[in-house]
């Protein structure tokens, strides 16, 4: 259970990263990356000598003292105690002149807090756990002391006890007691020490604290407000440091860095985190590929040493790439099962609805195979495939099944013609046994339609035992040329920003701008890891007319509200980009927790609230008096239309 | 003026920190304080080679590519460049055939943004500038670019250059590319870096990040607050993770440190910092020296090396003491002018105004010596002495000169009698031309006079020129054994937390907590360094039934607002004490700021705003709607009132 903390420390110990000869009076800079770790001493300025954890048979015969929480209890004559590092046995003394430490050793709950001091011993021959990394030692007790009597505990402190997770967040406290929590923080406390590491100590990078009470940004509708004394004045609380890291290279703080608290009030989405932290870089006089590589280093350098190590570069696609051959622009490269277009196979099909697709603009026929399809999926995963599809993408989908003998069988197998079927069989790569999704329709849609369907059938596959995602394997990628506009939603003919308005254009793309803005790509990078994006960021523009341009002529902005920011551009602003990563996510894909309120401390609820505390939660209208606000109740029509 | 940069950076290379024998196979732990540091890589990732200070002698013959800010031209041929490390020469060349390079260089604006490739040569001889580091050389350029021009600015970026400070916080970027706040930032970035290793690399501590968006604590009147898209629901954004990281502790997370965001509305307070920043720290099975210990080694370990190094233990004194001796809980321990009770030597004296103070309760009479008063200070300085402890404590100062021929001058010299006059010189060690204050009256009010006239005078004699605080002196001091409560303001009868109501009683006082809760000291400490509090903790509460007596007996506040920290302190909480120190403050007695907004990157105003984007700022009513709320907007008489 606790071997892993074991782990962690030992992991400690040994060399970590590349070291290079130092060139001592040399022309060139010397350049030590030392990144020999010493062992952190986890009993300093305390009442205990030892961990709990730390214990061997190197200490026997020590007389140490132990702090920690009472695990469980053997007939009066063995008791387990815990701390962070790990269990220990302390054998409870039987005489009667120690009979007031067995008292308190027999008496005290499980969970009660205790300070023992003793010897070091080996168990007795036989008695050894291996299982246990001190199972080859017990403590003979002297002393006993209870610091704490713990109550009934609404559940126990045991992994391999389920709890409900809205339990789990009510009594956090405890929840943090088990050994997988205690991981993931200290796994995430390390990583990002070592992240610092690489950006204060080896390349110069500043840690410079942004404000988070700042001014409102145009269209920041996820900004959670903050009423000031002033009436009607409301500070906000931003979704990024963006604009100050900004402002810090026209500052000339040309390498900055910052583990930075962000805040996004997402309203009603589900599974909201109203806090969330990210690793945020900005550097002058930097292009793309100085930003990628960079935190390909970053990664490199912090990476756990107990998983296998990061390979560096990391591949790279566009961003019509990922489209066209996963059909989302963070695709998962762990596996195959690749969109595959075949429309010039069908050109001539007698397949109607092929037909009709091909027919229209954009329109497309593709698919994608699932190996061993027809072993795996059963009759009704088809169904729901199919009813997915036309629930969520209103598309049809065709199952096409080879079987033994070479076969096709589909509702259409008999439109398939031969020359067709050999076509299939090679592009795609179809095996026995595999079944083919073909659907058609206009590309993106249909991209994103397999897309989808092409991580449905993984899951579905992996939860029929086939291994078609290594546990242990971290694909990274960055997905790069993404459009620098998108038409907006609700009014296609207007632009808006694919990610914010300070990105800047393709260089290649930067006439198109005044022409036919829409077709301008950025340089806008996305890091993609395992089907996830853990990191977006951008070449940014630093020239105020073209900002300017963007803001005004292309997005229709109100330019009075960014004017601090274009007036710096206009004060000898130099050449900057960025990124931003995002520290729960990858968290949470390291450790490989199911949620990423498993790699935070005290994480709200699903539906935004704090637990255990009861947040957030009414205030008197005596205290909201000095904000100059009031509580507009909702009419009951009103309430009734919000559900 | 970049001297200091350079010294920054050589002191990177120097080893810091006291370096053990490590002693393999012996059966301690072997710690191995390796504190070597690496000269970091300033130019990887980026368009430069080099950065403009770093170049020496050494460099001559390289070809270097630098990136920077045109700091002056001098007659077309010398062009100085600029980035955050220094300055370097360019010589523009005159020939024709640069003449597109001349032309960039010589056409382009003050602080325009350049980048310059070329090679580094020697300056002629009698040509070195002895004065900048990189006097010896220049650059002989072949190729230039103009990445960014500027236009008129608003103030010279040049630090002799007085700007004011509205003008400073509205072009703050430009303001950040002066020296000094370049040096500021950049020594706080490192300091905080080295606290960092200290605490996770050397002792164990794990940074835990704890939501700012949090539940009103009871009496939180300090507190912002975020209504949230429930009506009638708010967040609270928290004055410091106080709740938090004792839930840590019974968590079981027994080291935790953040540098923790805080937020705290000190409404129409002057110079106020609505969010600062705290080095927070807390730890189980630990008493008031193992934290003492720990952050004595934590400031050694972080010392900047371009100051004279800490010195540990720091010394120790009692609440009590600081009172009697310096009127105030944080004496600057810098210079003596200790406060002197002469009470008993005037026991018998015909003064009337100390007669009347020695025959109230609490009579006292107190003075203080100011060493060659009657030399440095002026008559009307007394007067305004005298005026100023009439005016804020209603209390009567007498000013006596002991004059060369040992005579006494004072308006009530006759009265002091030789015996009184003997005793006086003795206790205050008094000199001729010294001018010793006195007061008399209740004990309290007489030592915070004399403590603000001691601080007063000093800052009046170092004006004339006297040397009393040796400005390389930094003077820590634990200031320990406050009060437990302290009678309220408004209500003398009621009692209120001296410092919050999770501190821990003193031990050696427990009993008196149910008969005389006002004479009970806490384990409460305070960190003091040159006069000014940087830190504050203490060892906390954690049995359940304590905490409730003290909450609900003592300082009748509703539990219920704490009844999740309560149940946490059931079911089995270690004893855990921390402490948090002021960064903010800390920085800005390190670097001698005058002002904390000058270790902070973007601050806001004294009024609390920000001046460069103009937050907090109106908000439309259609933005508020999600969070049903509306202004209250104040009515004419209430704005008055206001007034």
């Amino acid at each position: 259970m606790f071997c892993w903390l074991s782990r962690l420390f030992r992991d400690l110990s040994r060399s970590t990263g590349r070291t290079t000869q130092p060139i001592w009076g040399s022309l060139s800079r010397s350049l030590i990356l030392s990144s020999q770790r010493s062992i952190p001493e986890l009993s300093s300025f305390v009442a205990r000598t030892n961990t709990c954890g730390e214990l061997r048979s190197s200490h026997l015969g020590q007389e140490v003292t132990l702090c920690g929480w009472i695990q469980y209890r053997r007939q009066n004559i063995f008791l387990v105690l815990r701390d962070f590092h790990g269990l220990v046995q302390v054998v409870i003394p039987q005489d009667e002149s120690a009979a007031s430490v067995k008292k308190i050793l027999c008496e005290a709950p499980v969970e009660s807090v205790v300070q023992v001091s003793g010897t070091v011993i080996s168990r007795p021959p036989g008695q050894e756990n291996p299982k246990m990394p001190t199972g080859e030692i017990e403590i003979k007790v002297k002393t006993a002391k209870l610091l704490n009597s713990c109550k009934k505990l609404p559940f126990e402190i045991k992994d391999f006890v389920k709890k409900t997770e809205t339990l789990r967040l009510q009594y956090r406290y405890l929840d943090l007691r088990g050994a997988q929590m205690q991981y993931n923080l200290r796994l995430r406390s390390q990583m990002v020490m070592k992240m610092r590491e690489y950006l204060c100590n080896l390349h110069g990078f500043v840690d410079i604290e942004t404000p988070t009470l700042f001014k409102r940004t145009p269209g920041g509708a996820k900004e959670f407000v903050v009423p000031s004394r002033e009436p009607g004045k409301f500070y906000s609380l931003p979704q990024s440091p963006q604009q100050f890291k900004q402002l810090l290279m026209v500052g000339g703080l040309d390498r900055y860095f910052q583990v930075a608290r962000c805040y996004r009030d997402e309203g009603s989405r589900p599974d909201r985190q109203p806090e969330f932290t990210q690793i945020d870089i900005e550097m002058s006089f930097v292009d793309q590929t100085g930003i990628q590589s960079l935190i390909e280093g970053l990664l490199q350098y912090s990476w756990p040493s107990d998983k296998d190590p990061v390979m560096v570069p990391f591949p790279s696609m566009t961003f019509a790439e990922a489209l066209a051959n996963y059909g989302t622009d963070k695709p998962d490269t762990r596996f195959g099962m690749k969109i595959v277009d075949i429309s010039d196979m069908f050109r001539n099909t007698e397949i109607g609805y092929l037909q009709d697709a091909l027919s229209k603009p954009q329109g497309t026929i593709k698919a994608i195979c699932i190996p061993e399809g027809a072993k795996y999926l059963k009759r009704n995963d088809i169904e729901s495939i199919r009813k997915f599809a036309v629930d969520h993408f209103n598309q049809e989908v065709l199952p096409v099944f080879l079987r033994a003998n070479r076969s096709w069988n589909s509702p259409v197998a008999k439109f398939i013609m031969e020359e067709q079927g050999l076509g299939l069989i090679r592009l795609l790569e179809i095996q026995e046994e595999d079944v083919v999704l073909v659907t058609a329709g206009e590309n993106k849609k249909a991209c994103s339609l397999l897309g989808k369907l092409r991580l449905e059938c993984a899951d579905l596959l992996e939860a029929r035992g086939v291994v078609l995602r290594d546990p242990a394997l971290f694909s990274f990628l960055w997905v790069v040329d993404f459009p620098l506009f998108l038409p907006k939603e609700e009014n296609p003919q207007e632009l808006e920003s694919a990610h914010h308005p300070f990105t800047a254009p393709h260089p290649s793309d930067i006439h198109l701008l005044y022409t036919e803005p829409q077709k301008v790509r950025s340089q806008h990078y996305d890091l993609v890891l395992n089907g996830s994006e853990v990191g977006g960021g951008s070449i940014r523009i630093h020239n105020a007319e073209l900002q300017r341009y963007v803001l005004a002529a292309v997005l229709k902005e109100d330019v009075k509200l960014l004017s601090h920011l274009l007036q710096a551009l206009d004060y000898g602003a130099p050449p900057h980009g960025g990124i931003a990563l995002g520290l729960d996510r990858l968290m949470c894909l390291v450790t490989g927790a199911p949620s990423i309120r498993d790699v935070i401390a005290f994480p709200k609820s699903f539906r935004g609230h704090d637990l255990m505390s009861n947040a957030p939660d009414s205030i008197t209208p005596e205290e909201l008096k000095p904000y100059h606000i009031q509580v507009s109740w909702p009419t009951d029509s009103a309430k009734k239309r919000a559900r």
